[in-house]
């Protein structure tokens, strides 16, 4: 997606070998227009799955899959990090890694939410480890929902998370696939 | 807003006379299409401010703020409230106390997204004590930048939030008050 591209390489901000800070776009400042162009080339790639909802996570996923949302008209479901007392108690509950907080932590979704025999798209802006696809995948499955694709905005093509999925035969797409930044230098690698 | 009225009246649930759970369409589970009706409202009450910036707060915030700023055609910036890799630094900070999650809580936002001078618009889901928007106000005026007005979905209007706001010449608008919830009875104050 290269008006994706385009921005990772004006904006993005390198901090050692792992770390690519996109904030002024992606996730802490939010460029409305580019995503809209993001959910509709999800759009694109996931229309003829007949999609009933889509799946984020907490806090910067929500975004992505809110405005992607607009061109499925599906409603979106986020699954929440920590406990509320808005947060029913009968929910499906997992367990996922964040690689920038460097801690694990339970998610959540109100089993109201997900349907049995629910077709489920599931959105989030970065992959790297997998863990909390992996997560959101199990919370489907306890649902008795199926995981009809996972579309991410940015993955890290150098750690673990495109690779464990694609093993699985989850029907992944990310818009964009980066590589180890080398001396500070961002390369793509689709 | 009458079609919001509506469906807080046909979905939401009471718990106590505090507590209205509207998870199904407003902060759990999403209903896009009516978020742009609410982005719309919100747009009405609020073009003729020129905004060049929408501030929320994660998490529930962030939808309603990105949906809303495809009319307002401004990019959004969402307040963090946990610590992250993908932070910078360099931030403003404000704290806050969370209603729901009956606790203080930091709030962030990195110094590159506001700018002096800037015209904000804070936009929330619910307003009960008022905390999350002053710190967010608080966090507006360190960047030098001014509070030209806080919409709000859902303000409980037995709560302090809204007099709060009103007694320092906030320009709020919220777009659903409700009073206090007695026998599980929902009624509105506007």
């Amino acid at each position: 997606m290269d008006v994706l591209k385009k921005r990772i390489l004006e904006e993005g901000r390198v901090v050692g070998e792992e770390i690519l800070k996109v904030d002024s776009f992606l996730n802490h400042q939010i460029d409305v227009q580019l995503f809209q162009e993001i959910g509709q080339e999800f759009y694109k790639k996931f229309a003829h799955k007949n999609i009933t909802k889509i799946l984020t996570i907490e806090a910067s996923g929500i975004a992505i899959a809110s405005i992607a949302a607009l061109y499925f008209k599906v409603p979106v479901v986020f699954a929440k990090k920590t406990k509320s007392r808005n947060l029913d108690n009968d929910t499906y509950k997992s367990k996922a890694y964040s690689f920038t907080k460097e801690m694990y932590y339970d998610i959540q979704v109100s089993k109201r939410y997900i349907q049995e025999g629910e077709r489920i798209l599931i959105l989030d802006d970065f992959l790297a480890n997998g863990k909390a696809v992996l997560a959101l995948m199990d919370i489907v499955n306890q649902a008795g929902a199926t995981v009809e694709g996972v579309g991410i905005v940015i993955e890290k093509g150098f750690q673990d998370g495109g690779k464990l999925l694609r093993g699985k035969k989850v029907n992944l797409e990310s818009l964009v696939i980066v590589d180890r930044f080398k001396d500070g230098i961002i390369k793509f690698m689709n």
